[in-house]
């Protein structure tokens, strides 16, 4: 329920971030829309289309895209006064995150999954959409890029898993996943920690 | 049947659309017969997927490909005179588009979808090809940016769904739908019609 | 079991591949090892998403997650010396890509489908992955512009689906067909053989 609330939450914030993304590419309001929608709905679709469990999240309840559309419609419409609300965003969308993570493991252990595709199943979840959005809009994905985005995804993932090996409560588990990974985000995010990156310019004739 | 037939004819005009941006980008043959054929092909795909529809049209029909892949071929071969066909282009992809659209209806209707998912199935179906192609291109879709392409496949699915609730005749309703989407596609083309577009060039930080 | 030894091979070269394409973006190590096993895996998922075909092989087999990963961190550390293994590099990539054809022939096969749905999932096989890898780091895939790469995997399918068609051994098919295509695949990358391209700078207004 309290999990349920989350993930509403999330996609509202997921769905701003790809409205932003659409409208500072001169896109029109169904532009905005499509590519809202497709970052707050593309993660927890590709897991689904990948993990073959139909039907998708969104034809259960298509009343999840009135949510996806109306914040994208919002964040167009109040555009201007965006930038207050930039560290309220960044709290919000780190929770979606996590938020995100912890459902999409839900969804492959309920499927039936080894635990290592669980755990994956949750960061396709967490990152995905963001991904989807950055092609949409013709970038390099910045969650390939930078700031420990997809490595908290898997890291709460991680935790959770290990927290039902052992035994924990299955109502305190995802919370106390949720809970640290929330945590490490806003820490990575205070003290922008990043994973190591690597100078490739030199190699070529590999492709 | 004169559905299929414009169905046909349809997939030929987005295979051309397809095969011209790849010439554009210098592909070879094989590249151009390939986003020809996706241009043509991949919103149906991509509503499959999604929907869980198996097996694709074009599996269950591979004949599709000949069609796509011929005149991806013919695209090519005649390029140096296509600038005299642009208003047949424009028109014969206009009518691809609604019908593409009233196809995709059919499809999640046959498969019992809610009357939202179903008029999304046929946006999806009219639209998701050329967004592929602009994908595969390197560039941000055009059916995010301009010119009510996207609003015209979704009017047309919500005409078609509304007429068949007031029940209207099944076999008089698509062409209904076909006839009025395609004028409010040609009223479109001919008035340069848009969706509002929004300036978010100076919002940073949300992604 | 040599055609399992070579795949394992095949998708450690493509693993390699992508994410030296990663590096080149400066991507982190995250990004390296999503890219290097989206390309390696990427062909086959494709495959089996358009099939209906699940669970996808990586789900069913998380271990090749291991490799590709594995090759991912690898390639990221001996990056500076990469440039000496450039030929052994084309060479295994050339034989991963005859061997993904067959084998995505071999799985359509096994489901029942038509010829030419055979030889084009082999095909899809063969060339999705260095397409999405492309499509990630925001190129026009190089696949669908040069050097006969696709052609290869689709004479490969083809040659294959014959050999099968004529009665040869299903045990001296594959390994025909693998010679063939790699044989092939070497000639084309010594003498820089190409399918001719079309110059489409000069049409407008088809998209």
């Amino acid at each position: 329920m309290l999990l349920h609330t989350i993930y509403l939450i999330a996609i509202v914030a997921e769905a701003m971030s790809g409205a932003i993304m659409g409208m500072r590419r001169d896109m029109d309001l169904f532009g905005i829309c499509v590519v809202g929608t497709i970052t707050a709905l593309g993660g927890g679709s590709m897991r689904d289309i990948l993990l073959g469990n139909y039907p998708l999240g969104w034809i259960a309840h298509p009343e999840y895209l009135l949510f996806t559309i109306g914040a994208a419609v919002v964040t167009a419409l109040v555009a201007r006064f965006l930038h207050h609300l930039r560290s309220v965003f960044l709290v919000v969308d780190g929770l979606g995150l996590v938020a995100f993570s912890v459902i999409g493991c839900d969804v492959a252990r309920a499927a039936g999954m080894a635990p290592g595709i669980v755990i994956l199943a949750g960061m396709i979840t967490g990152v995905f959409g963001g991904l989807l959005r950055d092609v949409l809009c013709n970038e390099i994905p910045l969650v390939l890029q930078r700031e420990l985005y997809a490595t908290i995804a898997l890291f709460t993932g991680a935790l959770y898993v290990g927290l039902l090996w052992w035994d924990v409560d299955s109502s305190a588990a995802p919370l106390i996943a949720i809970g640290a990974g929330f945590l490490v985000r806003l820490l990575a995010l205070r003290f922008h920690w990043k994973l190591p990156s690597f100078n490739g310019s030199g190699i070529r004739g590999f492709e």
